[in-house]
């Protein structure tokens, strides 16, 4: 039997077909992604195919997490493409809401997470992660899964999202998954498309520092100074405009006075090119 | 077969119960309360009977939707008779968390809900009904319920829930109920209790003045002059303290300049008697 990608574009659909395979007790997982999918997404899909029996993509381009000068509108798309990769990877059910199937009326409802969406991504995206909140929110109530995987690429989203479902009692394990990178070190990106040949290869300055910063890190450089190395390479540069380098623990997002053997951190950086921005971390135990 | 109520005071407990009552295929229902029982609430578990096979009831006086001067420490509690009055009327798993088993560290997250929440008591008592839709977010991914029972003596709180389940696509329908009253006209609450003998025969000015009201109303006379003339008759009560008296459309609880024929309206007011603060509203098409 040659099982095909089913899409479902409205909310109703999407919960019916769900509570079937949930009275057959099914496993179900959720990869929710806003589309143009890359080789991030696909190792997403993999991992819930693993854990799963009904696996659920979702594409959504959520207006309520771009600010008022971002690019929601120039966001990459391309469902046709986005569709035979899904079905390749082996997601079950494609979950294509429009923007008026999300949000009918206007939404009155928010779910902020304070804490973890005060430095990084949070400071420079104001509202950005009460938007992820919000919708994720949604389609955890839509979809009801059992499992949701995400990207560590998005490492603040992963741990703003994990709070959420602790603190609400959401009836779903978060799984966070490695980040995917290109041959060349690149950390892969629906946005990476933005890139000009020549910031796309300044850009690879951002995994090569984070190498370099791990290293210096495990030898005991203090955070202090590896931040700043980090800066430094970074600086060199000259498409490169950095909006943060930090290093934080892992997932609190809190300051390190210095971290002491058996701490789990990140080093976080977000970095325009042109206009394309760009973030990358690492996440490890030292 | 007698069937005993069962109490089930965790998380997981209750989680595991209703994961096998779902996979029967069975209707759920929750009635969230904070205890102290009357027969406002007996009136929900019996609406509750009728549409649901598990009928749930959560008692949990929830600290988040109390300001730092209201009457969190001194509320009514009383586990044993309420046990055995949800037991009487047929309530099928009484859900009895502490703090600690709802909040067991420090809750990052919020759900607020605006517009609804800007009048009444959303503000008069501000961060209330944040308070108020986190913990029923809560409750409800815990219980994961087909129905919940609201009582519409909270009529600001079920338009508000009623609004949050919308936005977030919760899978569950509100059922708002009627206001349960004393022989004299009393709405039931388990702040009655509070009153002296003296505030409890002022306090039925309450009900009194939303029956000439809803008269008025229905004669004709202006909201802004029915308005007055509640205000005039309350603020006769040498023991009565006007917090608020205010006509609005309902459920979106907006002002009204005039009510056409056909418009829905809330006339709802909160009163402090004493120590102790009583809501009451009545809710019609005129």
């Amino acid at each position: 039997m040659i099982k095909t990608l089913q899409q479902i574009n409205t909310v109703a659909e999407m919960r019916e077909h769900i509570q079937t395979a949930r009275m057959q007790g099914k496993r179900i997982g959720i990869v929710p992604t806003m589309g143009y999918l890359h080789e991030g997404h696909l190792s997403l899909v993999r991992a819930a195919r693993e854990k799963c029996d009904v696996v659920v993509m979702s594409i959504f381009v959520n207006p309520l997490q771009f600010g008022p000068n971002e690019d929601f509108d120039r966001y990459p798309r391309d469902l046709e493409r986005d569709r035979a990769l899904a079905d390749q990877a082996g997601v079950d059910v494609l979950f294509t809401p429009d923007v008026s199937e999300m949000y009918p009326r206007k939404i009155l409802t928010n779910i902020s997470v304070s804490n973890v969406t005060n430095p990084l991504c949070g400071r420079s995206r104001p509202g950005h992660f009460d938007g992820v909140a919000t919708v994720v929110m949604k389609l955890f109530q839509i979809v009801q899964p059992d499992y949701a995987f995400f990207g560590q690429k998005d490492a603040q989203q992963v741990a703003v999202v994990t709070q959420m479902v602790q603190d609400l009692n959401v009836p779903v394990q978060i799984v966070p998954c490695p980040i995917i990178r290109e041959a060349d070190g690149l950390a892969m990106s629906s946005r990476n498309v933005y890139l000009t040949p020549e910031e796309r290869a300044q850009a690879l300055v951002l995994s090569h520092s984070l190498s370099l910063a791990e290293k210096w890190l495990r030898e005991g450089v203090t955070i202090e100074e590896v931040r700043g190395r980090v800066i430094d390479i970074i600086s060199e540069k000259p498409l490169a405009a950095i909006e943060y380098v930090e290093i934080l623990s892992y997932p609190e997002l809190e300051p390190l006075e210095q971290a002491v053997s058996g701490t789990t951190l990140i080093l976080a950086l977000a970095v325009r090119f042109g206009k394309t921005r760009l973030i990358d971390n690492w996440i490890g135990t030292i």
